[in-house]
């Protein structure tokens, strides 16, 4: 059995497995509905995608599952560029990307579609559950999204952000720990500041804040999703256990690379985005180290790239590929969400013998400094 | 109760806790014969120690307890300095340590006690456990070891490292997480590409490697201890919540600074001995920013940068010592170490309430990747 916890209730999931808003096309419908399906929450990373295609995307979801789920967005972030900055950074990318793409261009504001225009999909559509990165929407989007009792989750890298969100009356938030494949969710100071392992930011963060707390990075097995709770989470959100499965949009050639990797291969670069990410280290991320004062701010340097990772997709070429993962990359499976889901649940009851360890999983039960 | 491990059984200790062994002062004897006599492993960090200065330490550590203990080593790394670069750190470190310290000169080799002489004192005393960090002794220290019935114990920060600790036949090893305070082990590749978070390094070590594995690395509470065990850990490895034990040899102004933090505030830094350390961000951390391409090998920066720490201490300014605390410091709770573990003991008890959890500690009950 299961630890209850609040956010399984608060959420209406069985499973307090909550798959990871990675943006960029992992998060197919398919996989969407599949998490959900198994019983865990499935989450649409719809950072980077279009008022239209984000409202595509939910009629498909809610076409596959009648069971909640999250669609996530990027909060947008101040970014700044002069031409001749832009350019710069286009003749890098001509020159380092030479063999895979040459179709790159200077590109003008907005770089991408607009949060407004995102947000008003996510209220007509009255998503069950929204999530958030990169800062806190302001506070009309809150209000509606509360009348339409759509569930709320943050996310924070360090204990100034729990805080921050808590102030904003948010339902629960996800604590990112240094582990975690994908963007740094950090917006207040720098993201090198905020680099703080799961084993130091879960008990941080739960013991400074009232509301549940979802810990993520490099959690993949039930191994991952017990320590998460004995250190004060209440559910797990997990992106890259799900990368590998079978309804998953990445390239079959990135799934193959996170399937032989037996040990961390990941680097935290901005080069492809111009945000923080951890990724596993390629040919793309190393050439662009000695460039790295050129990075240009989010989202230009994402636009920038977007046809660069667009051309290396088509063709396959994983060296050129932003193959987002986090430090326990080697534990993917490979399996479909559903079977993954169901391993994941025999393994945590077998964890959670009989019932007998529930004590465990209740915030605070063990003494922390009062 | 807790759960039976190799490691207790093997090192003779009543809980699978072993201090620490940081070096500079704060592995007192008293701490490493509190932490002993209270039924963990109390280790002395005597990689700065002279031969003899070891010698009396152990004799008093062993007027103290009659249970095992353990003495740490650096394995020597190579060095090198030019004329030119030593006088540039010595003109650095006296402008920017000009309010603390003005007899700053440079050095010559040997810069440290050499490990030969440590090693024969550690041999003739026949010490009950010896651990050691940054490589791997050389293998006629490990036999003369073993003849002597010493427990070996290395250190590991990637799977790379434990698979070599491995194959030198070693009895167990210790897992060093990207949270953990004072100085990295590294010893294969670079510091900067095995900085892994527990949550990935420890799962990453244990399905690599046949020997128990200790993990360390913001490790502070009951939470902490049994995260790392459902992980895959036999053992933890403590070494923050140590220092503010009244038994460490730390400064109190230090002790205060780790009792006071509410959040991480540490920082990695090679500026205080040459090799990367994670301690409190403090004045001469910030202010040695701007030179980090002048920081000398280790140990000569440490030779260079000991006379500043010894005059901070003197006077109680904490912006210039070595603070070293790992990424959940904020745990500390300034007790005795017994009372420390006595208080782990009753948390970690009511976590295993009644033996019933037991099998979760049991290694590779979980499935895993084969």
């Amino acid at each position: 059995m299961w630890p209850n916890t609040r956010i399984t209730k608060m959420l209406k999931i069985k499973y307090p497995i909550i798959q990871a808003p990675m943006a960029g096309g992992i998060t197919s419908p398919e996989l969407v509905a599949a998490v959900s399906n198994a019983g865990g929450l499935g989450s649409l990373g719809a950072g980077y995608m279009r008022a239209e295609e984000i409202r595509l995307a939910i009629l498909r979801i809610r076409a596959l599952t009648k069971k909640p789920f999250a669609v996530n967005l990027f909060v947008p972030t101040k970014s700044r560029a002069t031409q001749k900055q832009m350019d710069n950074m286009v003749k890098i990318l001509k020159t380092t990307c030479k063999s895979v793409c040459s179709d790159i261009h200077p590109v003008t504001s907005p770089y991408c579609p607009t949060f407004d225009s995102q947000m008003t999909v996510l209220i007509e559509e009255k998503i069950p559950v929204f999530s958030f990165t990169f800062g806190v929407p302001e506070i009309k989007w809150l209000k509606k999204l509360r009348h339409n009792k759509t569930k709320i989750i943050g996310t924070a890298t360090s204990v100034a952000e729990a805080e921050m969100l808590e102030i904003f009356g948010i339902d629960c938030m996800v604590a990112q720990g240094f582990e975690a494949g994908d963007h740094r969710g950090t917006f207040i100071g720098e993201c090198d500041d905020s680099l703080i392992g799961n084993f130091a930011l879960i008990p941080q963060i739960v013991d400074n804040v009232k509301m549940p707390v979802i810990a993520s990075g490099g959690i993949m097995d039930a191994r991952g999703i017990v320590a998460a709770m004995m250190l004060g989470a209440e559910a797990v959100q997990m992106g890259t256990a799900f990368i590998s499965c079978s309804e998953s949009g990445a390239h079959p050639d990135y799934k193959k690379m996170l399937l032989k990797s037996k040990e961390d291969n990941t680097v935290l670069t901005r080069s492809f985005s111009g945000k923080l990410a951890r990724g596993i280290k390629n040919k793309f991320i190393q050439s662009m180290v000695p460039y790295q004062d050129c990075i240009m701010d989010y989202p230009i340097q994402h636009v920038l790239t977007q046809q660069i990772r667009k051309e290396a997709y088509k063709k396959g070429q994983v060296d050129y590929m932003s193959l987002w993962a986090g430090q326990a990359a080697y534990l993917s499976s490979g399996v479909s969400a559903n079977e993954l889901i169901q391993s994941l649940d025999g393994d945590v009851k077998n964890i959670f013998h009989k019932g007998k360890a529930l004590l465990m999983c209740q915030k605070n039960n063990i003494r922390t400094k009062s």
